[in-house]
């Protein structure tokens, strides 16, 4: 796995073109101007699209029917430096049949225990938990 | 800390606008475009963003001037799920003179061991090593 970004100045990292495009800056109380994504956004980003396409596969691979799946992460933080995430919480959001309710919570602790490595390294620092909202289907 | 990504179908999830916008995707090997970048490389972004912005802000208030700030990681997984890092290399390149080369090693020292979270939390899984390739000022 590799990537590679450079600085713009004004506190901003860039790198790519279209859809494989990162910006990621400082907040302005850090010299930054705010507008992208902080580093700990991009983790976070990072841990929700491992699980999420995790999720997304399976449910994909055992025929479930959903729609409108979001994922939410949010994050608390220890007070010293380095600061690092000693909480993480994920709603999974999706629209799909309340009779899919226990196959999609299988998934979802699949993807946490066995398979997304996301997870796995950041559940060293931080408690992960999280929660389904399983919305009808439209 | 907070985000949120949307299912766009096809393994791909997206949030946000202009300089906040990001896409990740699987790799066509797991049903995906591969035209985005991976959730592994989105934490890598992450890292580099992480101690990316200590060092341009260390450098810039001790008054050395660095242009051309570039930074590459190299990641490698382990073999069994979940695959997690075990060894992350990353390379700083930069422009400056060379008599602040001590300075440019200490500010990465410094980040690396007291003040990126990013780093913290992936040296728990992780060997982190790194090399300063310091360019001559144009």
């Amino acid at each position: 796995v590799e990537v590679t970004t450079i600085y713009q100045g004004n506190m901003r990292f860039a790198f790519g073109e279209g859809v494989s495009r990162v910006v990621m800056d400082a907040r302005p109380e850090a010299g930054g101007l705010g507008e992208a994504l902080s580093p700990k956004q991009m983790v976070l980003q990072g841990l929700l699209g491992c699980t999420g396409l995790d999720v997304a596969s399976m449910l994909t691979k055992k025929g479930v029917v959903f729609t409108e799946f979001t994922l939410e992460a949010k994050a608390e933080q220890t007070k010293l430096h380095p600061m690092v995430f000693k909480s993480i919480h994920i709603i999974y959001r999706m629209r799909a049949a309340e009779a899919d309710r226990p196959t999609v919570l299988r998934a979802i602790e699949a993807s946490k225990t066995q398979f997304c490595g996301v997870s796995a390294m950041l559940a060293k620092s931080a408690e992960l938990t999280f929660e389904l909202d399983l919305l009808p289907l439209g």
